[in-house]
């Protein structure tokens, strides 16, 4: 058994990659760096790697993390400039064992020093973006605007789990700003034992509830992912809206080591893509009920072609 | 009922400050910065704030967190420069709705736009250590050389939770390197339905099992502090030896909101400081049972004495 599920639609053409080195018995860390590595370089998908949309200082701040589920093992980079894989650097930071999670200049250093590629990862596109959204500056900061984390859930033969991130984080976000990409246990978590969970929404309201990590030990005391999802989505939803009125978008994935999966959402029109032995990488659409169970349907034809239209038109400033 | 508990014996004189503000009703958040601010201010303590051991390049970089457990409100800065009280500034940040976890210069901007004191926080203490610990270079770096966390949780008379951190982190870390102080859930975690935990040890590990989460999920199952700290330490130290060989040092304290409380840690010599409502602040010393359960005893005037005699001690380059 193998399988890997990413978050959103744009991990489809890397999950491919990810999955045929699986089906050839290829190990889980290389998978999920080579399948985050092509969402990060595919220029038109605005919140990751290459072609990110960038800070208030037109500046793209990237954030990426790694973990092994066989030795728990993780590295992490956040607000990282200029650096075309910043998923590669948080896999090479993951063997440290100390300093593995680094930040800023000190990141840029670590990646210069191991001879990552340099890229000026600012796009035109980009700056377009930039340009008519300081435009619109009346509006409030969304973080859904096209701000989606890449995040992947990895399974190989052998049994060994990984996750991984990769984000350009919040449009418009502060300089220095973090989110849950990087955070251990918020943003990702992986136990070979177990399973592996994965988040995108609002960083700021995911990291309340360590909610990738608690999904990962609802999966340990035996539930199904799609259980351990739906609990740990409703509750966190839940605590949030009661304490503060009103809670962040949260969007879940999640594998067992069975290669069993599950998500869940807060939110309308969450997408994401599992691919899976004698299953081909297939994209999903999650309906929200309002129980808040999740149902799936595969995406048409039609919405796909959408999608892609969507990413690729021009930025009308 | 209010109270209060604190990594290591250099909390004492804050949790003094900090105990006297909630025996006469003050705010959990208030105390806490209050209690963290001291040990920062404080300069022969060299792992927290001003006086705290620098990373490489001799640069003092400082992490910082804090959460309100009524609204799980989370602020935090990493590898931030030259700021006198960083707990303050991640205080303050925790009220931001979205840019709540800033690192390095971003950090720095928010900030110098916000008023808080600026102070070059290298002292010729430090540096004296710094030049001796380059001339010691074969020597393998350990974060427990004088590398201690101050890590709070605190309850107020409004049953108000609260926790917060204050490092500099591993003594020789490399540039932009983070450990588990900043990152909720595993530095720190508090929910005031519950109960609050922090951590100090080797940051790398500690994140791997998202330690102060786990405990405060404990206690929400029911189990005391003390039964809480004891089972996530031991289970994260099995984990982490059986997968990896060795575990780094981990060290935990919790406490409910009832104002019980506990603590555990996998290594000897760890010292806490708890006050509660009827008690002065005083300061246990944990002994590590070959059972893995911590049994405590009051320090001695003559270990307090000494304490203090070490600390304050020339450096001997």
């Amino acid at each position: 058994m193998w399988g890997m599920i990413a978050t959103w639609r744009m991990a489809l053409e890397g999950v491919g990659k990810g999955a045929e080195m699986l089906r050839q018995g290829g190990d889980a860390g290389d998978a999920v760096e080579r399948a985050v590595r092509e969402v990060e370089d595919f220029p038109y998908y605005k919140s990751v790697g290459y072609g990110g949309l960038p800070n208030e200082d037109m500046e793209v701040e990237l954030d990426a993390a790694f973990m092994d589920g066989d030795t728990l093992d993780i590295g992490a980079v956040a607000a990282i400039k200029d650096y075309a894989n910043p998923v590669s650097i948080a896999r090479r930071l993951s063997g440290e064992p100390v300093n593995s999670v680094l930040v800023g200049e000190g990141a840029e250093r670590f990646a210069h020093k191991e001879g990552f590629e340099r890229k000026n990862m600012l796009t035109d596109r980009a700056k377009a973006f930039y340009r008519k959204r300081k435009k619109e500056d009346e509006q409030e900061l969304k973080p859904y605007k096209g701000h989606d984390t890449v995040g992947m859930v990895c399974l190989d033969q052998k049994g060994k789990m990984t996750a991984a991130t990769s984000t350009s984080g919040l449009f418009m976000k502060k300089k220095g700003r973090v989110g849950d990409s990087p955070i251990a246990g918020s943003g990702f978590y992986a136990d070979s034992k177990v399973g592996g969970a994965s988040a995108t929404g609002l960083g700021e309201d995911l990291m309340k509830g360590c909610i990738s990590y608690e999904i990962v030990r609802l999966m340990k005391e035996g539930l199904h992912p799609q259980e351990a999802c739906e609990r740990a989505v409703l509750s966190l939803d839940r605590e949030l809206k009661e304490r503060r009125g009103k809670a962040g978008d949260l969007s879940l994935i999640a594998m067992n080591n069975k290669g069993e999966w599950g998500a869940a959402t807060n939110i309308q029109g969450f997408s994401f893509v599992v691919a899976a032995e004698g299953a081909e990488p297939k994209v999903y659409l999650a309906t929200l009920g309002e129980d808040g169970r999740c149902t799936f349907q595969e995406a048409s034809r039609e919405w796909m072609e959408d999608y892609m239209r969507t990413r690729m038109a021009p930025v009308e400033e």
